[in-house]
């Protein structure tokens, strides 16, 4: 494999041709590929792009380039949901589950994240006991009983993207739609999927700041998905504000809690694991329309369906609830956040909240980093909620050995909100549905 | 250091401060940086340029993070000179102790070549017992005692750049006309030249193809030059043919001394390094005109002060010419190329003229690669000639075991060439002269 005529073709503006992406893609994986040549020839795409042709010859490369899941056993419609990442984004937590409750099986393989908090396998890590490694007979005896699990993804699983991706990370070449679409679409095709959700994050503390460049990433989504024989359905959701109100590991595992058993309510989070859920259901046939989608999902969390699923769930995983509730909690201090002055909260700087979130431990930079699963945040209030002089605006969860004092870090949270004496108009959770 | 943010700047089209670009050099040399990382950099700066605050603030860089010599001992100005790189560019084996007779002083640092033959290292190592590593010290004595020295570069000077540039060789990096003048003005500065000529090689033969782009480097490389205090004047040379006849390494040694002797005339040879001299001797203040400056080039090629140098200079670094000249050639083929046709020789093309040599032997493709000294090709026509059928067009010299047929090699050749009924426009080798 002569990369550099790859980098050279690519420079010079040519199109490389799916027998090329394939020889790339071999040489990535077999390790004939010197990082230095990759990450020269990632950032040549990043300036010269990828082609249609170019972004699915590379996906079915990718695909192609390691281990095959199939579910033929599944007694129901193989789904799986990714999200572009966002702050406070517990998506999982408590789709995964709830699609399980109506009759989905979701088979989940999840990265460990390098966002504000950990990835869905450390948020799920805080529960103790709760094992993220499991064998393929376990992965399928626990899809059987309970027709849900979430384990990390598998080395073997497209192992060209997880080279390439852990270069990326680290070379400022992440921002190339195709690169993206490739990693994503792979990975869930790779791992069985029949139909999968996007759900695709739009807004300051989101990878696409805008609706447009959002827009742009789900429709390619679509047509791969259509070209690579899977159902492919795009959610773009407004990242202008963290999702729910808890933002760190343990932190939003807590919040799925209080949420399934009644005691607090998060309209945002429900109402865009509804829509994801319908759309699911929609494409996989289970309902004739989204409104009937909706109507389902909203059953199953009203009838306590989704809590009893979640509960088996993590169980079958070796993960003990009560044990969660219970733990030690010594060596943190809480920080009560209050509002100097009434007004109405008109916007959160969603980005800020999260490198606030990181700052306190939540999350990671570097591959390498440790996590702190129960550092972070609690939003008390959200956009467009009047606040009163001395109202709690949130709670931080620092280590008691973090070095700023309980003021500096109140005074980070503050400057990430924006205050006015007039009501924002507040968008919707949902900004835009795409169908397969 | 952080370079991922400044791979970032980069590619937001930010500009590097001198303090970045200084931090960069250091981890580029104490090994801190990674490869990946760096040759994501320099793609990013083959893409977004480098301004000249930029390359100045580089190539400074480049020069404090070595060795940087001196040579208060000389006995005349010190001088140095870089080729940009062509086919059949044996300048140096001529220029040099061509320079020492005129009362230059040249203390030469050169390079392991990556070209279509070796680089003047490799030549003069095809003569039996030279010696291209010396100590400090004999350096010196070598200087004081004849004049000149050509030594391989030491690996202390200017370490960011011998790193940087394997790199860039394989990343299709190489093509940015600042990382260009920072990697030679920094050696030469570094290795101590009070005045520097370059022959920025200019057509199919060269890495510069058109003039336009040929005289923005020498701009470039002028301006540098004076903002480091160093005079800097470029010779733009003509590279649409072959340098003189040979190409190869032991050939162009042979082509070198057969014109020392007076038994072989090569005019685009001796008329560029009459030149090149001519510039070094002018600014340094030992002529005060360029036709000066030529005369006394001429001068001492003609009454055989350069033959007597050449012969001094070789002896002094172990070469035996004697042992050079009666050497063993066996397991080579000489394959006299012939004209079928009559006509004008309208166009040689030069690019692929070295291919053929390298394909020979004679070059490397990777700095892995060995050479073989004794193939190669020998051009008994140029452009202009007026060709009579059957005539001999060149001489190729290859491996007895190569296994292409001769007649196969041959038609290699003759590709190469254009031919017709009307001589064509003939260009000088020299196209342009920039004084400092």
């Amino acid at each position: 494999m002569e990369l550099l005529s790859l980098i050279r073709k690519k420079r010079a503006g040519g199109e490389l041709s799916a027998a090329e992406l394939e020889e790339f893609t071999a040489a990535v994986v077999d390790g004939s590929a010197p990082d230095y040549q990759l990450s020269a020839l990632l950032m040549a795409i990043c300036y010269e792009g990828l082609s249609y042709a170019e972004t699915l010859a590379l996906t079915r490369a990718f695909v192609a380039s390691g281990e095959q899941l199939s579910w033929p056993e599944a007694q129901g419609p193989v789904v799986d949901k990714h999200s572009t990442g966002g702050v406070g984004d517990k998506v999982s937590l408590l789709l995964v589950p709830w699609l399980a409750a109506v009759g989905l099986v979701v088979p989940k393989m999840s990265g460990r994240g390098l966002g504000h908090t950990g990835g869905t396998i450390d948020k799920l890590a805080s529960v103790p006991g709760f094992r993220v490694a499991l064998s393929q007979g376990e992965i399928r005896a626990i899809l059987a009983d309970v027709g849900c699990v979430v384990v990390a993804q598998s080395a073997g699983l497209v192992p060209a993207d997880k080279r390439l991706y852990a270069l990326r990370d680290v070379t400022d070449t992440v921002d190339q739609l195709g690169l993206i679409a490739a990693s994503v679409l792979s990975k869930k095709t790779a791992a069985g999927a029949e139909h999968i959700v996007l759900d695709v994050k739009c807004g300051s503390g989101a990878f696409f700041k805008d609706l447009a460049r959002a827009r742009e990433f789900a429709e390619l989504a679509l047509s791969l998905g259509r070209d690579l024989g899977r159902g492919v359905a795009c959610v773009i959701s407004n990242m202008h504000q963290p999702l729910g109100s808890a933002v760190g590991n343990a932190l939003e595992v807590e919040e799925v809690l209080a949420l399934l058993a009644g005691e607090r309510d998060q309209p945002d989070l429900t109402e865009l694991c509804q829509i994801l859920g319908a759309l699911l259901l929609t494409a996989a046939g289970r309902t004739v329309s989204m409104d009937e989608g909706q109507a389902m999902m909203e059953q199953a969390l009203a009838g306590g369906a989704v809590r009893e699923r979640f509960e088996r769930w993590i169980a079958a995983q070796g993960g003990d609830l009560a044990a969660f509730r219970e733990r030690h909690r010594d060596g943190y201090r809480r920080i009560d956040v209050r509002a100097v002055n009434g007004g109405y909260l008109r916007g959160m700087d969603a980005q800020r909240i999260g490198e606030l979130a990181r700052g306190l431990g939540a999350g990671r930079l570097t591959a390498a980093d440790g996590i702190d699963a129960e550092v972070g945040i609690l939003c008390r209030c959200k956009v467009g909620d009047a606040i009163e002089a001395e109202q709690s605006l949130a709670e931080l969860v620092a280590r008691a050995i973090d070095p700023r004092s309980d003021r500096d870090l109140a005074e980070e949270y503050v400057a990430a909100l924006s205050f006015g004496a007039e009501p924002p108009e507040v968008k919707p959770v949902v900004l835009d549905v795409l169908l397969p």
